[in-house]
């Protein structure tokens, strides 16, 4: 089948869950869950012939591990899909309405965006996530996986088809592109007229790939140089327990502290404890001049790594005489995602509330909080890190689009 | 000045644009449409040089018109200013808020997008209209105008920025690009990390050329090929006068209806009828073989007339057997734009409002009324056909992001 034939049926599939009730839909959800749990073996199977491929193919540990599925991981895949099914249906949902002086009456309601291409790397969980959310909020998806995770997705994207097929659901709700080439990739991000939106899912050179060469709306994901700023009067114990949390908790995750910017007149007092703290989990610093001669064995910093995302035992030091330097420091080497000021002064919290230019701004806590379980959205879809549409941890509302309805008795335009 | 010095001139000034209080805003604007109206014969000297310029090449009387501006036509652009100042500013607005079971309090705020690019054709009364829109929502403007425009937007532009500068507000809220050619325009498409968002106006050839080369996000606008669907029971009179006005009120503009879908069961009844009325303003038909019987003097329509928008006295006609038949129909031919259905059946009315993919879906009333002061906006900055971010007329919400900022006391994450 070409890619025009398979986005041609997602097309005609998404006018289809469009209209599906709410608990038409969850009673999908919950089928093709049991049928994960139910087919586990087959998944695994292809799961083995995955895994085997990357080891002759030398993938790393880290990805190797993202890459594996056992009996655990397809029960968190089938729970993730039973929790869904308790998030609120936000399709149909009238968010505003009015008349007019006409007499015309409008109604701003919320609908399906369409048909919703996700291209990822070889995390084949991100399949059956996709699936689930997408399915809840009326969407057809079109999945672009990794090569390295093809019959792993393949084995779960057949189990969910047979249970639509049997659940008399449209089957063309999810559809895998199984040509894994470069090529069906630059066609799929120029489907203008088929696909309504692409999210890029991975890492920062597949993001800006898709960036640059789609045509279609797309969805900027994920790249996170997070910054925590500690202001002059700062807590010191707190300011340590947050950036300890921020850098360490988890290094390869978007939320993860990048970079710190330090207030001069606190720099003497926090950063040797903090030094001593960040060197028992052998975080590497790369410090500036101002900052340096309290940080013992730390290197020199370039520009280069103020603008670096480590995801890594790395991070950066940046010393600054007060909250308006800071602020400006990090309006230029964020990616826009999550930034953090530890300070004690309510004036300058609110500054840099107001001033920064991100997704999420935190006052006095860890810039891991970025995430949609954290946030209380109950899952996400990715984290936006554009302006337009959504921003930040996106729920099943970044899934929507609006439609107004207007009624009227023959209303003509003078 | 290269465009990237001007990009980044523009991007310092959203910084201080953000900040601006709805009242240093709104005073701002207030001088500037004063100042358009003292500065009126500069801006008539500049013009009348675009208009000789326009006349010389052969420009059409439409393009003409457009390009014109006269003290009448200044003191409209400037009543257009005072009326944004009028409006509510939506920026710092708290649109939702609540509280984690760890204690963090998460705020939803809505926030400028920041650099709002412009791509538009030889319409004047643009600059100032963009102006007052992106300003009174905290954003930088960073225009490219059409080239037939040019000494007419250098002249706007100016006085703007004069304005600024005397009213102490940040000058660079508003650039011109004066370089007219393609490459300014591409570079400017793809100015990633300087511009947020563009916003193409004109024709289906700029925004296709937007669409298809930017990869700055862009919200698509204008193109519509608008149905109305006479349904079998529908009340002949307002059937009759409700396309009469989508069709001839004007012409030119995207909210005109371009296609009719008739039921069969009220073809003979209707169709006569509205052939006549249709004639009275000279109005080409393109009929189908089964409408063509009843509409004397039409001609055969093609596939290709179903997807063209006219923009003109023309209009073509296509039966169908029922709703559903209606839906498919539009749904596979129109640009997402504005549908109508004129029925007295509740059931079909329903249908339609649910099934049809298009940011305004109406019933018994004129596709005429997708505007943004129609809607109540009180301006517009266009009509949105796509399915990100805004979808229909966009008043100066669609010129708002949000941000999430979130206070806590320490609070890391396990």
């Amino acid at each position: 089948m070409t890619l025009i034939e398979q986005a041609t049926k997602a097309k005609a599939a998404k006018y289809k869950v469009a209209l599906l009730s709410t608990e038409a839909k969850n009673k999908g959800i919950l089928a093709v869950a049991d049928a994960l749990e139910e087919n586990s073996t087959d998944i695994i199977s292809a799961n083995k012939i995955d895994m085997a491929n990357g080891e002759k193919k030398g993938l790393s540990q880290g990805l190797l591990d993202r890459l594996k599925l056992d009996e655990s991981r397809i029960s968190g895949m089938a729970e993730g899909l039973r929790q869904v099914v308790e998030l609120e249906d936000p399709i149909g949902k009238i968010t505003e309405e009015w008349d007019r002086p006409n007499g015309l009456h409008i109604a701003k309601r919320l609908v399906p965006i369409g048909v919703v291409g996700v291209i990822y790397e070889a995390r084949p969980n991100v399949t059956a996530d996709v699936f689930g959310l997408c399915f809840k909020t009326g969407n057809a998806t079109i999945l672009k996986g990794g090569s390295d995770a093809l019959e792993s997705n393949k084995a779960i994207v057949k189990i969910i088809r047979d249970t639509l097929v049997k659940e008399n659901l449209p089957v063309d709700a999810i559809t895998l592109i199984e040509d894994t080439t470069r090529e069906s990739t630059n066609q799929l991000m120029r489907m203008n007229g088929y696909v309504d939106v692409l999210i890029p899912r991975g890492g920062a050179g597949l993001i800006k790939s898709v960036v640059e060469n789609a045509s279609v709306p797309v969805i900027e994901t994920g790249s996170g140089n997070c910054h925590i700023y500690v202001d002059y009067d700062a807590d010191i114990d707190m300011a340590i327990s947050v950036i300890e949390n921020a850098k360490t908790q988890r290094i390869g995750v978007c939320n993860a502290c990048e970079s710190l910017v330090i207030h001069k007149d606190i720099a003497a007092k926090l950063l040797p404890a903090l030094n001593a703290k960040l060197r028992e989990h052998g975080v590497q610093i790369f410090a500036d001049a101002d900052s340096k001669q309290y940080l013992e064995g730390s290197f020199d910093a370039t520009e280069e790594d103020f603008g670096k995302e480590y995801l890594d035992y790395i991070i950066s030091v940046k010393t600054v005489s007060s909250v308006e330097e800071a602020i400006e420091h990090i309006n230029k080497y964020n990616t826009g995602h999550s930034e953090s000021i530890i300070t004690n002064d309510e004036t300058n919290a609110n500054m840099f509330l107001d001033g920064i230019d991100a997704s999420c701004v935190y006052v006095n806590a860890s810039t891991r909080f970025t995430d949609g379980f954290e946030f209380g959205f109950g899952a996400e879809i990715g984290i936006s890190t554009q302006k337009l549409h959504a921003r930040g941890p996106m729920g099943l509302l970044a899934l929507t689009s609006y439609k107004y309805t207007i009624r009227g008795n023959g209303q003509i335009r003078k």
